[in-house]
């Protein structure tokens, strides 16, 4: 991948860069997921490669970073690379969404991958007590989970097979540990690909290498003007990446949303992921025209391998269209998304960034991962918050503990 | 539906208030879009009644305001009506995405409403002509543009069927036109039902009725305060609603994002659409942590028509999770988005609103609709702003077709 930004790098910010780089070289001696790329996935592999041949879905049960990040590989692939079995996401507690999907899938054939790293999810806790009521054989399922969780404990007693996320990685950043990998590796992705995407990233820019400037540059300016340009869009050109928004906007809100260290004021930049050209036709306009509190990062891909192409057919009346004519799809959407871009510049005050990917395959994704997961903690750290925990996210749950109590007690 | 206003509303503004009905009034006699839930649907439903029943697959042709407001409607209600036609929408030219559509529809058994206000957006003229080319068949497309653009003519000469746009609705306010209207009544969905659901709104606010405050105390607050409070997020909690949310970014960024009449300075709020309960654990933290930068607007169905509960089991170590024995899952999402409604309103200085819809049905997505756009136009007149058109995206336009002359004259 390449990442090229179009907005103004502050010559004398050398201080800065050294200062945060070796903030993050320290962080990353105690942040699990930073060595996620070098991980031995031989028992995933293992496990994959033995796996009944007759189950056609793996569904997972789970919600958040238990899903989101397998769902964005998944998905991204999936239009180029037939999956070897299908992936489905019980992630809401939607009674119509619960029933349509048990609708969708043939239980028999399904295998169900129950992921909560604290083992408590109520979401996923109440869909898997409705799955277990109906078939309660512990074979059907692999357990997920944080080592002597709750959870843990109930698989043992099952005899389940189980899995445990690695030390010190959060939800948000499980994607490359056992959380994304194992149904990624049951539905035929090449995880050792993705690992290597990844680990392209993590040299390059722990060792001096093509994106650490880009990264430092990136990040000063994103923490620099945090109440300035408070929305942060990635505009992703293609389809595929539409699920990689949403864990993207996982990651950068959940991390970056907090109260800061040194004073306890409230700090946070907001991510929206958008499509092109879809919302060209969208949100463009609020971009171009509106107040200036956005910056843009551009995703392009640079190989669709495809070679669709628009028919060299006149209609008559839509002969000012005839500049179509005879041009390959992939070719069309890279002029849409650089056409937008050139336009943006043109405004002269938007931040503008371009991240181009080689294809779509699993290094190129696990690069993307890896970036993303990085920028994350560089803006973290400059804007002196604890970029993982999410403190803010409990009240909320107390305040269902209680009224579960409550309806409980009036009803029994 | 009702809506429940959480801030903290001025007493004093009973002059901003006649002022801003007396303006909208006034709008309503040029711009198209109000009148809409009373227009003639007779011609829509004669031809839904006459379609060929051998057709399976309606396909639109459409992008932005030609395919989000029917998409929305669509995914909203089939999880409660099977739908009697299945509908699809080519609206970007990836050529991945474009591929794995033409792979799920039998072409045999499809039929193409192509939508284009002007008759000639690229991405869709672009597919069309894919297609074209190899079905040349008249009778399988059906044509919704302005009349006498350059696609009116063309499909004049095919002798296409062809539906007119009414005068003066703009794209992202079209979808309760025949824009909507048709492809939606030729998938089963009952079409006077969501007029009347739009028309209970309108008649609501235009004669004194229960929702006129409520949305003009929303719109006043969300104008004075949109430099504070610069994006809008709208939560709602169930899984239908997830394409009504890709509508409402459309109508509000595209409406509200624009140079001020009288400054030419840019404002404009930014749309955030959430789904509960999935972005609990993705968002929320940031709602709750982050900058004080966002208002909240809680969607909320009162009756899911669903009585699927968690069962009556103990599993061995997660003995604390038993609070969710019995409870049915719709009375769980409810309680969901009630506690993170109380828990934001402890923290006292984020605006909050509730949206209770009835059920998943007609009528009450055509109210919700109805009510956005109404809020959308009350927002537009109190920033000044021309809320109609979208001058920002013309730039990219005139580059891109600059690039495909370019291409062709080194091609040709």
């Amino acid at each position: 991948m390449k990442n090229k930004i179009h907005f103004n790098i502050c010559e004398r910010q050398l201080e800065q860069k050294t200062k945060l780089f070796s903030a993050i070289k320290e962080e990353r001696l105690e942040i699990g997921y930073y060595n996620l790329p070098e991980q031995n996935i031989d028992p995933i592999l293992e496990y994959a490669q033995s796996f009944d041949a007759r189950i056609e879905n793996i569904v997972v049960l789970g919600i958040g970073g238990s899903s989101l990040g397998a769902k964005a590989i998944y998905e991204f692939l999936k239009p180029v690379k037939t999956p070897k079995r299908k992936l489905y996401f019980f992630e809401s507690t939607d009674p119509l969404n619960i029933m349509d999907l048990l609708s969708k899938i043939d239980i028999e054939k399904s295998h169900f991958l129950v992921i909560s790293k604290s083992g408590t999810t109520v979401e996923t806790i109440s869909i898997f007590k409705y799955l277990y009521a109906k078939h309660r054989d512990a074979k059907n399922y692999t357990f997920i989970t944080d080592e002597a969780s709750a959870l843990d404990k109930f698989a043992r007693e099952i005899e389940a097979k189980i899995f445990y996320l690695p030390a010190e990685v959060g939800g948000r950043f499980s994607v490359l540990s056992v959380v994304g990998l194992l149904p990624l590796a049951l539905c035929g992705v090449n995880i050792a690909e993705l690992l290597k995407g990844a680990n392209l990233v993590k040299e390059s820019f722990f060792n001096d290498g093509y994106l650490k400037e880009a990264l430092l540059d990136k990040a000063i300016f994103y923490a620099k003007y945090h109440t300035t340009y408070n929305i942060n869009c990635v505009f992703a050109y293609s389809e595929t990446l539409q699920y990689f928004s949403e864990w993207y906007v996982q990651l950068w809100g959940e991390s970056l949303g907090k109260k800061q260290r040194h004073s306890a004021f409230h700090v946070g930049v907001t991510p929206i992921g958008l499509i092109g050209p879809k919302d060209q036709h969208s949100f463009l306009q609020l971009i171009m025209e509106g107040t200036r509190d956005k910056s843009v990062t551009f995703i392009k891909i640079e190989d669709f391998q495809d070679e669709l192409t628009v028919p060299d057919i006149t209609l008559p009346h839509l002969e000012s269209l005839d500049v179509l004519n005879g041009i390959a799809f992939h070719d069309l959407i890279t002029m849409q998304s650089d056409s937008v871009i050139e336009a943006l510049q043109m405004q002269g005050d938007i931040p503008l960034d371009e991240i181009i990917l080689e294809r779509v395959d699993e290094e190129s994704i696990g690069q993307l991962i890896y970036y993303y997961e990085l920028l994350t903690s560089l803006v973290g750290q400059l804007i002196n918050i604890n970029t993982y925990n999410q403190p803010g996210v409990e009240s909320g749950k107390i305040i269902l503990k209680d009224k579960l109590k409550n309806i409980k007690s009036r009803k029994g």
